[in-house]
């Protein structure tokens, strides 16, 4: 369908305070994105001629990503919050002199489908007419706008709860909020709106009691309640439109044969890609532009962040952010992986061991108790229990190099900037402070003694003591 | 309205068996209190002149808080479980000469609402009753007392389900079990209920047709079916109340602006308190008497028990118990405070660290792999990876104190009593058994030796052994 | 019933490529065992003479374990995809000369419950059928073959989804996918069904139409919609499956006197044992073999794999696969147990602490960062924090041995193999290499020296560095 003399106006504007969000409402991240990403594709898809957004000036941030991508999409200031109608009059002047017409919509519905729109927008050309209003029939209609019809079934007028009668409560047809208008006409009508109402404020709503009072062509487009239809207006919708979105993402990762063993114990980010046969374990959290090959294990109870994998790798109860994994890895359980972590094929991560910043070769295990941080470690290393790279001197961050097949003990802290050479050992207690050479061994630590009878006389001491 | 000359009586002596529970089946804790204390509001608010408790003697301890808080209520003991008759029974000579009118309800609906007993209330007066019952029509009546009426409606029996024919099995009409009565009207039918029954036991629920038979004054008061009647028998049941109340909850932080990725998987006990936009990640759980400020996160995978933070913290992946953290803090992934830690602003706790009844100052951190119990430290110190304090010496827990802007190496053990004066280092792999003075390097380890070509030796050595 | 002259045949051939798994997708474990475990015990509670299960060859391991636990079942291999027609005519010359009625159903309606298969068998007998078909009526029939009938209700054919014509997509009864047949009919019907359809395959829906056609005795019993009908063809199928095993186990266990927080957040395969009145927290999962005794405390956020507990144990937050544990121990937060872990009466195993391969006796604390592996440790013994059994030299595993009552002072290492006599100490800071004798105090470290001053000579040295 030809949109190319349609404009878009998206109400944005709104200070959205039951929200209580820092972010304005319609730009809170939900599965990694800012909601209104989701409505954007949306209207994208609709090739209207035109997209004006109307925001508060200090939402302007928020707005800039989308403007970047899309040459159609303009920003329009909303300067005081006086209501809907003041903010579609704000936005008519900066429209193009070829615009004829003008959807309107709420940019608190982030789940409307493209579809939607263009239907509508063929039932006002259809229909030849001036004014067109969406409504729709629900079981419990508080929270909307009320349609207010003559005995002959013709709409008078949009209600808004506020200034609703208990009579009017009770009818059940409310409004969805999408509008369609001529552009002449919308002009005109909005001229005459004022703000007698509870609230003190210029509602867009009043455009139709109006249309109806001048015998303007209006209709209405009566539609099935469907969830796309959701208002966003408190942390409880946010969570029933969080919900919803994660449902589609989910089934469309089980489409694609990912499986999952509780889709509803599965929370993966809208961006992420995840090759078939991957299991998802339930607690498994898969966030931001993470891609996750074949064939993998992840979860229970793992929490991955901006992160690659290969393929036939194992994640289970572990944490890893910014970190980029080939085939055949295993982590966890309790492993951490921070940004900057490369783990070659074949690597194994265990229980306790926090990476950062780190190059780890193929082969290579550290299995127990460990930091590596800012540590080129080549392949076939074994890192005993309790390593630990002393990257930091209480001023900077030093490297630490271990070379292929090295053996570090137990329990070692390796004092950087320092290097193992290749095939070298390091052994068990060591504080290694100075490079050790390929194939030697590395030693720090004082001899044993055994003191004998020491626990007898240990406690002769302290009996003494409390006399 | 003035329910001062009625006594509500509490039928509380269940043993509760198909519960399977150690502790009696109302007073298990849910969302971090006995299940009695939802009720125990909900009866508080109806201002009846007097409330008596229905309990088996061994119960009594579980009552005590109740008791306390409460001096119009009173506990009643029944001797013998020899049925709800006789459990009323035991509670009628208790009861205050002023008192007129019964009300009688069965502990075991924990989710039951004030308003329904107020309006039973109003009916029975209203209606100049003898007797009332309520009943509900329900899609699936197993396992409840069925009305039977006669011809004409009027109800002439609560029919025990264990004692009904198949004919009575179909009935839909139920017993909800709230009950009224004038005083004297029910001494006078309770003396002559028998226990000619399948389980020999004397029935409250036989009043009704004693009462019918009597041409007492009695109604009925029918009741759409809602969730506040749920009765706790099983430990299905105790889930599917352990579930409103938790929704409920739930809804009541989203409605206080608090955020939750997903509503079904986040725990928070009654009376947790949350601060506006603080979000919780999937798999958060907050018990006890924990109160959390405004813009946290939490979690995902976060138990928190009686926890106390300021604003603008993070804690990821972590158990925090009896901790109080101050704003800005971050803790994660892999923490674990126990009671008696305090972190002050800014403080960094990371993973794999544990915290034990220590102050921490602010700007502090103790990011990977550490130990820290019985520990005063300063602000801005750096703590290694790990670090222990070693605070057992076998027989006394003994203090670590750390001043301001410390630098601890990374694997260092601190043997307590040591005390690490303002600005002083000390050396990776370090043992410290004395005080360090301030600005003083604390150092305690061995020089490090290069066995060359070791690697070959041991070989060698080795080649030999199999031989 | 007697079922000993009919031969069930289940058609387990198909390929499954919507499911984009490497195992095929019948043999998919779900809650711990192979997705034809559920229908294999169903079918065997039919008591039919044999039960053929036409499979592909490549197949053949994953039905072993069902061959040698019924000596009824057979194998039969179907060469080439040829469809289910062709699959059935595979099966047929396999089955025993006494056999006379075959029932057929596919092995990809894993739910399917013997009560079904039995009745259908007595309505075939009872009516003297030829032929019979399962049918419901439902109100999404997308998926499946739809049923024609006659104007006079009679069935004429199954029409595949695939050779629809619009006002057949319409018809809401379906093709359950049951049938049963005599089995000279089914034999003379086979031979005639053909492949002109949009798959070129063979179907055996089409033999409904043949006999119709050929006046055969042949019925419909439609039965109403039940989850058992559930086809398994895609990832999100699977997921329904698995909540629907799932949900009936967790049913189960709650019926024993188990105790979830939340059942839908709580995971136990479908072979775990669970004693009375052990509480299962948010984020339990239980796999594999395991028997967890009565009055623990397991989760939240624990894992645990084919382990054994007693009683009044508590487990949280912890991952254990593998472990024998006694009653009265305590486990995690963030423990991790590996198999041949053994855990006495009241032994407490702490945070960021791993067991592997190691017996520890009665009362026996490791409470903070340590790695016990391939240890023998007794009873009363305290495990200082950061100790580490450096049971791997680099080419073996070696044993570690502590006595009872012996106290390993904090972060040592325990060079193995060594021994630590009964009632023994270690100084903390410690590498220890040689056995040390009972009752004495095995000591390695280096004495500590401050060096006084030197953080301003550092601050000197890296100054004239910078310059």
């Amino acid at each position: 369908m030809d949109l190319s003399n349609w404009a878009l106006c998206v109400l944005a504007a709104g200070e959205g305070k039951r929200m209580a969000s820092q972010i304005p409402k319609n730009f809170i991240p939900v599965l990694g994105r800012p909601l209104f990403a989701y409505l954007f594709e949306e209207i994208k898809a609709c090739q209207f001629g035109e997209i004006a957004v109307v925001i508060r000036k200090e939402m302007q941030e928020y707005l800039q990503e989308f403007l970047a991508k899309e040459p159609r999409l303009k920003m329009v200031f909303q300067e005081r919050p006086l209501g809907t109608a003041h903010a579609l009059q704000s936005a008519l002047p900066e429209l193009s002199s070829s615009t004829e017409k003008v959807m309107v919509i709420y940019a608190d519905m982030p789940l409307l489908r493209h579809e939607t729109l263009s239907s509508f927008a063929s039932f006002f050309l259809a229909n030849q007419l001036e004014v067109a209003l969406t409504t729709s029939l629900v079981e419990d209609p508080r929270g909307y706008g009320r349609i207010v019809r003559s005995a002959c079934g013709e709409v008078l007028e949009i209600r808004e709860e506020k200034d609703c009668s208990p009579e009017d409560l009770a009818i059940k047809e409310v409004n969805i909020g999408i509008f369609a208008f001529d552009r002449l006409t919308i002009q005109d009508l909005l001229a005459r709106v004022d703000n007698c109402n509870q609230q003190g404020e210029f509602y867009l709503t009043d455009v139709v009691a109006l249309a109806c009072k001048e015998k303007r062509k209006l209709k209405s487009y009566t539609l099935p309640w469907r969830e796309e239809f959701i208002n966003l207006n408190t942390p409880s919708d946010l969570a029933a439109v969080t919900a919803y979105l994660r449902n589609q993402k989910n089934q469309s990762l089980l489409g694609q044969g990912v499986k999952m063993i509780d889709p509803e114990n599965t929370w993966v980010d809208w961006e992420v890609e995840i090759g078939r046969n991957t299991w998802l374990y339930p607690g498994t959290v898969i966030e931001g532009k993470s891609k996750i090959g074949e064939n993998n294990r992840i979860g229970p109870f793992s929490l991955l962040v901006d992160t690659t994998t290969g393929n036939s790798c194992k994640i289970i109860f572990s944490a890893v952010e910014g970190a980029v994994i080939e085939d055949e890895v295993e982590i966890g359980p309790f492993a951490h992986l921070r940004p900057g972590t490369q783990l070659e094929r074949g690597c194994r991560i265990g229980n306790f061991v926090e990476v950062k910043n780190s190059h780890i070769g193929a082969g290579t295990k550290a299995l127990h108790l460990a930091y590596l941080g800012d540590a080129q470690i080549g392949k076939k290393v074994n890192i005993g229990a309790g390593t630990i790279t002393c990257n930091y001197d209480g001023s900077r961050k030093n490297p630490t190099f271990i070379e292929d097949e090295v053996f570090i003990g137990s329990n070692n802290s390796l004092v950087a900037p320092v290097r193992i050479g290749r095939g070298a050992y390091t052994a068990a207690g060591s504080t290694i402070t100075r490079d050790v050479p390929p194939e030697s061994l590395g030693i720090a630590r004082a001899r044993q003694k055994n003191l004998e009878n020491w626990v007898q006389k240990k406690k002769e001491r302290e009996m003494k003591k409390e006399q």
